[in-house]
């Protein structure tokens, strides 16, 4: 029913859509490990500091790839907002 | 300052999130590909149909990789607004 060249560029953003969430599930595993060494060496959960930095860091990458840079902070927003839910279900195990 | 454990997965976090934005504005350019394709062909801008498979299919691919699925959804949400954006800015141009 779908016109091919529709059909085609679909499966590439469903081959695009696969390799982002691998990467996106390597980074909570990074994280993970950045929880459990800050809750081994009482360190703060939170580094408003580091945040920031990531934040512009992001930012001008997004630029530099001709992505909005609002919806690049709101990505990142998401993501650092999830690693901060999964540090929370780590820590009730 | 930092301690070089922390340090060491905060660089691996850097290297994941440029390898993110890359594949994201990947994406953007295939689906800026099926802005043009579909204005060319008079095709609907919206497809709530494909919109409703994608979901459903991230989501059982964030349960293999062990990524919340309430947290998959917003992202591809995310990710679909901004493409929906970036539709109508470019229409503007």
């Amino acid at each position: 029913m779908t016109d091919p060249v529709l059909q085609a560029l679909r499966d590439e953003i469903d081959i695009l859509d696969a390799k982002l969430l691998d990467l996106v599930a390597q980074r909570f595993e990074v994280t993970r490990r950045v929880g459990a060494h800050k809750r081994e060496n009482n360190l703060p959960k939170a580094d408003p500091q580091r945040e920031a930095v990531q934040i512009a860091r992001l930012e001008a990458m997004a630029k530099e790839r001709n992505i909005d840079p609002v919806f690049s902070a709101q990505l990142l927003r998401l993501i650092i907002d999830e690693v901060i839910r999964d540090y929370a279900r780590e820590e009730l195990q």
